[in-house]
């Protein structure tokens, strides 16, 4: 990947969706990780910094350093922010169903967040520009209708590994860069610990599967363990259903 | 339509897809309206009464009939309900934003109850249902990630009318057959008068537009006011988006 080709050609595909769904702005979740921080980036190159919202919404259990960088990376792109912290919201919800289920409360919050999203949008005039990569796109590692959901995915055909490139030629800022990515859905979540494998290894297996359309034997043979391999392609077939609209009959 | 064709062929549809998707549960928002309450018979049908639950998400404004009918639709169909109001949550949000835009509130409310709906849906290991027609998802009457979120749409391609024809066949009680269609987000609302066209007038436009591929000025020939054939057009061009997942570059 070139990451000024890609650059160049993410911030036309952001103004011209922008432009041709009749809406100014683009409004962003910004959690302070490298994911929505390489987006907001995008969008303020495409469309200007005085016409992108990144909207913070932290959650009672969540790293306050996320916050800071979130407010970091807003500063530095000179972007206007909202905040909105989802305890309210989530605790509303859950006094009703009182557990501990973390993947039930990690859904609603994503979802939450979607929501407030929508509705801001509506108030800015903007449209909501999602921060997913190929890598969770693909591994359907996402809450559908949640942080899934989105106006325009202009990271959905970038793996993890090519975003890392592309935020460094975006200059993103090293704290940024060098997190630890994770959901930040509970205290101590990695994308990795919780995935199983790493990154390139992930990004690496993906590409044989998915865009050389690979077997689960040959890409093996490409020196990967099988049981990897199998648990991708496993996670590929079964999380399709989030990648489409709902089924309908004929 | 054949309404016993019809029958069969969504019975089947659902019964495939639940168990297709190793599910072996459906959860449906029982609102008291005829959507539901077909989508409730289908499923029924489909999976036995014992495998269907239906949910019903008041909000404070909503018309304390609707709660009664969705109760008795639900008793009816011998299928297990759970209740869940949704003012907290919408309140919770809102103290933030005092206004009085009542489409905001409306989509947060539709926004809320899918993600109950998803949430109760992993609780029991159930498909959520979508209760979206034909007419409904093509002119984008609904809320993109609220209630035109699903992971299947067994209405999808059946027009209101042709609901109502199916309806009658599945012996749904006169009351809720009868009713004023409305989304019920606010009092008064309905359906007609807010799209500003009968449904009958609609689906008659629709079919001519969408399924015979006519232009405005071949459907306006057929005898339809020029205005409601450019109306109901623009509507469906314009709220095409809804029904797609998320743009993403190449």
């Amino acid at each position: 990947m070139d990451p000024k080709k890609a650059k160049d050609n993410l911030v036309s595909f952001i103004k011209n969706e922008v432009r041709k769904s009749g809406l100014k702005r683009a409004i962003i979740g910004l959690s302070g990780g490298l994911d929505s921080t390489v987006v907001a980036h995008l969008c303020v190159n495409a469309l200007g910094s005085e016409n992108v919202i990144g909207v913070i919404m932290p959650y009672e259990t969540s790293d306050p350093e996320s916050i800071n960088d979130a407010q970091m990376v807003a500063k530095e792109l000179g972007i206007k922010t909202e905040k909105v912290d989802i305890t309210p919201m989530i605790k509303a919800y859950f006094d009703k169903f009182p557990q501990e289920d973390r993947i039930r409360i990690g859904n609603k919050m994503a979802r939450e967040r979607m929501s407030i999203l929508y509705d801001l949008s509506r108030v800015y005039d903007a449209m909501v520009v999602g921060t997913g990569n190929k890598t969770e796109t693909l591994l359907g590692y996402g809450t559908i209708y949640g942080d899934m959901a989105c106006g325009i995915a202009p990271l959905a055909n970038i793996y993890k590994s090519q975003e890392r490139e592309l935020a460094k030629y975006l200059q993103v800022p090293p704290k940024i860069l060098n997190k630890v990515p994770t959901a930040d859905l509970w205290p101590g979540q990695t994308d990795e610990g919780e995935l199983g494998i790493d990154y390139p290894t992930m990004d690496h297996i993906l590409g044989l599967l998915v865009d050389k359309k690979m077997t689960v034997n040959e890409a093996t043979k490409k020196g990967y363990k099988a049981e990897d391999v199998r648990k991708i392609n496993g996670r590929v077939r079964d999380n399709a259903f989030k990648r489409k609209p709902p089924l309908a009959p004929k």
